[in-house]
């Protein structure tokens, strides 16, 4: 990665059951921050390793920290967690990645 | 992603010092993991959120699961996972993204 991009990854797990209409009203939800400013490389993903508990994972990429901050912010962002992640996600892990 | 493409990722921290030479030499060992055949946009990454233990991570691609597989089986890799990563890894998590 060139230094200062950071790519902001999250895996999870939903309350909803596999295959449900409400797991994927919610995954259209989520489909949906690739559109807030500054969202780079954005993508929806199955998790696929036995490994560990989670079903899903969002990646996506920002030029720089202040990018990352103004998605933070964005209001599509911060309804998004308050409406829907909070309520519908059982399980999940942040991990953020940056040029070693 | 497309479809039937892996992407192998692993999250760890190491037994070493950070900043220790130790840890230098870990991660040059490990960024020669790229050169196995079947490993594409291979990178070596920092973990910089402050939400998880986790201080480095390898993101690798494979084509299809075939791929996959030969690099578990290949001797290179092998090799790595027993006379390094057992030993000085101390903590770590695996998830693999395909298309959702």
């Amino acid at each position: 990665m060139i230094a200062g991009r950071i790519r902001h990854t999250v895996t999870f797990t939903l309350a909803h059951p596999e295959g449900s209409a409400p797991e994927r009203d919610f995954l259209e939800a989520a489909g949906q921050l690739g559109a807030i400013p500054g969202v780079e490389a954005f993508e929806l993903l199955a998790q696929v390793s036995p490994k560990n508990p989670y079903r899903f994972g969002l990646s996506m990429e920002f030029a720089d920290q202040a990018a990352y901050d103004g998605y933070n912010e964005h209001p599509d962002h911060v309804h998004f967690v308050q409406r829907r992640w909070l309520a519908e996600v059982s399980n999940f892990l942040e991990l953020d990645y940056a040029a070693q």
